[in-house]
C-alpha cells in the first residue's frame, strides 16, 4: 500500500497491465495470472487497468477497466490466444531522446492513482519497465515496475524459457510430424520433398523445436536450417538428394532468418514480381523452388506464419502453467516491494522436470539476447542432440486444451470498458 | 464366402485394401473399420492384404500382410493421420486403353485369393473401382469391389459429406480464428491484413470452411475468396480497404485455385525468380503483395498446404466416426455379396444433427464433382449464407484427441510386412 495522500488519509493503489511486441498463445493466460492474483489483494490493490493496444494505451490515456470484466471472462482469459487488450510494436526512445513520453506515462499513473506498472512482453519492453522505473524515481512518484517474460522466440536471457514459446514449439514439431506422415504416404508418386518455414529471425529455438516431431536415425524432419548458420546451397541440396534416394522423400523445416555465406537474408535474394519488385516471400517457397530447379523434385512448402504463436487449440500445458505463474508472481512481487524485476522461470531438474518461479532484476535483463547454444546442433549443422531434446521436451510437455463451441474453440471476448480520460490528450 | 477350388473344397476369401490419392487426418480410421470389422469376420474373410502405395502395391504384388498388425497397431490406426499403407496419385486408364494393367490387378487377386477389393479414394478410386469389378465379371473372377469415400475436397456426389473433410474444416476455421485474434491484437501499430491460402483447387468447400471461424457482423474472417467466382482486383482491394477503414484490420481467406475474369489461375500470374522462371508460390504471398503495392498496409500470410488435411491433433469427432463407418460398411456391403457400391454419409436431420450410412452404386459416383451450391455464397460473393453454416457446422463438431508422447502426438507406425510373391514382375 502506498500513500499518494498529503495527509494521513490512506487511499487505494491500482495497477496498470500492457501487453506488448508478438503476441503469443499464451500471453493472456498472464493477463490471467496478474488479474486474478491482484483481486484476491483487495486491500492492496484497487483496479488493474489495461493499456488498449498495449503501451499506447498509457500514453494515450486509453486504460480498460478490467474491473468490470466477470471472474468467469478472466478465467477464461487463460484459455484463449493473442493479445485481449491489444499489444503495440511500439518502443520507448531512450529517456534522453524523448523525455516527454516517460513523463506522460508518469502523468497519466499519477492521475489513475496508479501505483504498480505490469509490462508483458519481450526484451525491448524489458527494457521499458526499467527505464519506466528510473523515471518515477526522477520524478520522486513512487511506482514499482515489474517486467512480465513474454516471447515465442524464446531468447530471454537469465530465465530457464519464455513463456509462448513451448506452445509454439509443440505446435510446430505436431504439425511437421503429421505433415511428414503425410508426404511419406505420398512420397512414391508424388511429393518428395516438404519444407515447413518457421518464426524465429535472430535465434534458432524454434527451428529446434522442430527437431522434437521425430526421433531415430533416418526419421523426418531430416534437415533442420537454423539462422546460426550460413545456408550453403550446394551442401543443402546434395543433402536433400541423399535423403530422397536412401529414405524416399525428405523433410525440412526452415528458420525464416536463414542468411547466405555473406550475410544477407535468403527471403530478400532477388524473386521479382511481374512489375520488377522485389518479392518479400518466404523462404520455404524459395527453397522449394531451389529444389525444383536443381534436383526435379516434386515439392509442397507451408509457412504457418501467425497460426504458430496463436494455436492456443495445441498448447503445452506446462506453458500455460508458466505463463500463469509469472503473472501471479508479477502481482507478488510487486506487493512485496519489489521494484525494476521480472519474474523467470528457474529449472529445477529435467526428468522428472521440476521448475519454480524466480526472479531478476530488469537492468540485467535489458537488451541481452540468448542465442541457441551451438552444442543444441549436431555437428553436421542440420539437426538437434540429446541435449537440446533433454532441454526442449519438458517445454512441449502436457495439454491443456481450451473448450468448443459449435466445432469451434470458445475464446472469449471482454468488453474492454474505458475509464474515463481526466487528463489533456498527449501530443508527444 | 466364395469358392475358388474346382471342387468342393471350401478355401477362405481375402480382401485387399487400398489408399488412394492425397491422403486426410482420417483415412486410416477408415482402414482401421474396415480391418477391424474384417477381423469380427474370420469364416467369412481371411487376411486382408493391403497395397503398399495404393494400387501400385497390386499392379507389383506388394502387399502387406495387416494380419502380421496387433490389435492395438489397428486401433492406433484410428488415430493416426496421413496413410499408414502409403497411397499413390495413380490413375488407370481406361479398360480399352489399358486392359493390360486391369487384367494383372485380376491375376494378383486370383493368386492371393482375393475375393474382396475395398478402394479408399476420391472420384478417380471411385471410377477405378468401378472399372475393375467390370474386368473381374469380364474374366468371369468372383470380386466384390466396394469404394470407400475420401477426399478433403467434399466433393464426391450423393454423400452428404467426404470423410477427411470436416477435420480439414474444423482446423482451417480453428486456425483462423485463432489467427484472427491475433491479428486484431496487432492491428492498431503492425499487420493490419492477414491471407490464409487454403485447398481446393476446384471447389470452394474448405474456402467455406473458414467462414465458421467467426460469425456476427464485422466479425473475422471479412472476405472468403472463392475459385468458383472470379478474382475481381479492383473490387477486392476495395473491399480490403474499406474492412481496414472500419475495423481496423481485415482476415481474407483465398482458395489456391481462384481465377482471374479471363480464367488464368492467379498463382500462375507472373511471379518470376532470379532467373525468370515462372515461380508457382502460393496465392496468398501474391494477394499480400498487390495489397501492399497498391494499398500500403502491412501483412502477414499462411500457407497451411499439408498441414490442414494431416492436423489429426484437432481432428473433428463428426468426422472420425464417419470415416470409420464407411469402413465398416464396406466390410459389411461386401459380405452381403453387394458389389460395386460405395458407402455414403446420409444426413438425416440437421439439429441435432443425425446421420446414418446408406449406400450408392459405383457407376453413379464415377466422374461426378459436387460442386459448392451458389446460395452457400453470400450475394457479394465473399462471405458464407445461413443456409452454408446449417451444413457446414455438424461436420466440424466435437474433438477426438490423439495420445501424445513426449509432447507430441504418438501416432502409430506399422510392421508393413510383404507377402511372399507369388507372380512374376508386372511388366505393364
Amino acid at each position: 500500500m502506498i500513500n499518494y495522500d498529503e495527509g494521513d488519509k490512506m487511499s487505494q493503489t491500482n495497477a496498470f497491465y500492457a501487453q506488448s511486441g508478438g503476441v503469443t498463445a499464451v500471453i493472456n493466460a498472464s493477463a490471467c495470472g496478474v488479474i486474478e492474483t491482484a483481486r484476491r489483494y483487495p486491500a492492496e490493490i484497487g483496479t488493474v487497468y489495461a493499456g488498449r493496444n498495449g503501451i499506447l494505451g498509457a500514453l494515450h490515456e486509453d486504460l480498460i477497466d478490467t474491473g468490470e470484466e466477470t471472474a468467469e471472462a478472466i478465467r477464461a482469459l487463460r484459455h484463449t490466444p493473442a493479445g485481449a487488450f491489444g499489444s503495440a510494436r511500439y518502443k520507448l526512445k531512450g529517456l534522453e531522446e524523448n523525455r516527454a513520453e516517460y513523463q506522460r506515462l508518469i502523468e497519466v499513473f499519477r492521475a489513475h492513482q496508479i501505483g504498480y506498472f505490469f509490462y508483458n512482453g519481450g526484451g525491448d519492453s524489458q527494457d521499458t519497465a526499467h527505464k519506466v522505473s528510473q523515471m518515477g524515481a526522477a520524478m520522486d512518484y513512487p511506482l514499482i515496475c515489474i517486467g512480465i517474460p513474454k516471447t515465442v522466440d524464446n531468447d530471454l536471457p537469465l530465465t530457464d524459457c519464455c513463456p509462448g514459446f513451448g506452445s509454439a514449439a509443440k505446435y510446430l514439431a505436431t504439425s511437421l510430424r503429421e505433415a511428414a506422415l503425410d508426404v511419406a504416404s505420398m512420397a512414391k508418386t508424388s511429393t518428395k520433398v516438404f519444407i515447413m518455414e518457421v518464426m524465429g529471425r535472430h535465434a534458432g529455438w524454434l527451428t529446434a523445436a522442430c527437431g522434437l516431431a521425430g526421433d531415430g536415425p533416418g526419421e523426418a524432419p531430416h534437415l533442420l536450417l537454423f539462422p546460426e548458420l550460413p545456408f550453403v546451397a550446394e551442401d543443402f541440396l546434395k543433402r536433400v538428394q541423399e535423403t530422397v534416394e536412401t529414405r524416399g522423400y525428405c523433410v525440412i523445416a526452415v528458420s525464416e532468418g536463414i542468411k547466405t555465406p555473406d550475410g544477407k537474408f535468403l527471403a530478400e535474394s532477388g524473386l521479382r514480381d511481374a512489375f520488377g519488385h522485389a518479392q518479400l516471400g518466404g523462404v520455404a517457397p524459395h527453397l522449394a523452388q531451389l529444389v525444383r530447379d536443381r534436383l526435379g523434385y516434386k515439392y509442397h512448402w507451408a509457412v504457418a506464419d501467425y497460426l504458430q504463436r496463436a494455436a492456443r487449440h495445441l498448447a503445452s500445458r506446462t506453458d500455460v502453467r508458466q505463463a500463469y505463474a509469472v503473472g501471479q508472481a508479477a502481482v507478488k512481487l510487486a506487493l512485496r516491494g519489489r521494484n525494476a524485476v521480472m519474474p523467470t522461470i528457474q529449472r529445477l531438474s529435467d526428468e522428472p522436470y521440476r521448475w519454480r518461479v524466480s526472479s531478476v532484476s530488469l537492468a540485467a535483463v535489458a537488451n541481452q539476447e540468448r542465442a541457441l547454444p551451438r552444442h543444441f546442433i549436431t555437428a553436421d549443422g542440420y539437426g538437434i542432440t540429446a541435449e537440446a531434446r533433454r532441454y526442449l521436451e519438458p517445454l512441449i510437455a502436457g495439454e491443456d486444451y481450451p473448450p468448443y463451441h459449435k466445432g469451434v474453440p470458445a475464446y472469449v471476448r471482454l468488453q474492454l470498458i474505458s475509464v474515463a480520460r481526466k487528463l489533456p490528450a498527449f501530443t508527444g
